[in-house]
């Protein structure tokens, strides 16, 4: 067990970190394809099953997504970095992201929006809710399926294993990337002899 | 640039992964402190500064956070990994988890929640909007501070050093724990090649 140490006060910081590095994906208006950065996303609801993203009005891709009512969430690999990067710093307005970052986009074969063909894990959401709460509108899309490249799933074939996706992690704190590092127990499961001690 | 390959559909599932190991900790009515393991947590806005849990229902914390409009959101390390996974499995409507864990309740300073002391990260929420999807109610807090240990700080002071964190991480694939990987770049940097040739 760590010790108990002396506290220092940050001020407020949105720092859920280690994050996964996320591309979100939609058609804008005249069909173009967009993709965006997106680190602040996660998982809200298990029925629907759904994911929660923050976006700004100003964003290129946040009328995109109302018009469209879908988006999707691409795991970007390390060796998509300086793209994923990329687009995180330009914007769909004067840019078309996915031909200057050299991205191949595919039309999602649920929703009505594409996805990074070189991303290996990517969910295909359909927009179900908003919620405005000042600076970000919350998207909220149902994932109504994930497709994963066949040379990373898991021996099972039902999930993909992310040690294999290599798959590139954001670090809000000093706003750097990261590989996924060493495997050190497994879930559901490390916890049980303190379960035990009281059941 | 990653080659494209054959994607395979996986059906809907959670994976937005990995996720650090947080720890959700409020007040029950009674005063008493609970803590619950949540990976599914992303920041969802700026300003107000907040982040997105989804919470069931049925989890003894919902009506804790819903009574005293506050919850901690803590980091936790590879350290505490057997104690994030017992937090995981068991309900503090039978278990005092804290106690049955060896984890410290501290009082947060500025909301009416307590944190896991020796949790080296932990951001002190208040609740401000609650959004019922279905299974769960997506709990919004806004970040009112975040406190970190003194000596997992960044040589500046300002932000924690996720490396000295030894942030526990959950690969909801595999559903195993990992460490966090190799630093490989440089974000808002690392992209601006691709950016500069448009600019």
């Amino acid at each position: 067990m760590s010790a108990v140490k002396n506290k220092r006060s940050l001020g407020a910081q949105p720092l859920i970190s280690p994050q996964p590095s996320l591309l979100i994906c939609s058609y804008d208006a005249a069909g173009k394809p967009n993709v965006m950065a997106a680190a602040w996303a996660g998982i809200c609801c298990s029925k629907p099953l759904s994911v929660a993203v923050g976006i700004r009005p100003e964003r290129w891709s946040h009328d995109a997504i109302l018009a469209r009512k879908a988006f999707t969430v691409c795991h970007a690999p390390v060796s998509l970095m300086a793209e994923a990067d990329f687009v995180g710093m330009a914007s769909g307005r004067n840019h078309d992201k996915f031909a200057e970052a050299g991205l191949a986009a595919v039309r999602a074969e649920n929703v009505d929006a594409p996805y990074v063909a070189q991303c290996p894990v990517i969910l295909e959401c359909e927009l179900i809710r908003t919620v405005e709460l000042g600076a970000h509108t919350v998207m909220i899309g149902e994932i109504v399926d994930v497709k994963a490249d066949e040379d990373c799933l898991d021996p099972t074939g039902k999930f993909p294993d992310f040690t294999k996706v290599d798959a590139l992690i954001y670090d809000a704190g000093a706003q750097s990337y990261h590989r996924l590092g060493e495997r050190v127990g497994k879930a559901f499961s490390v916890g049980r002899a303190l379960l035990k001690t009281e059941e």
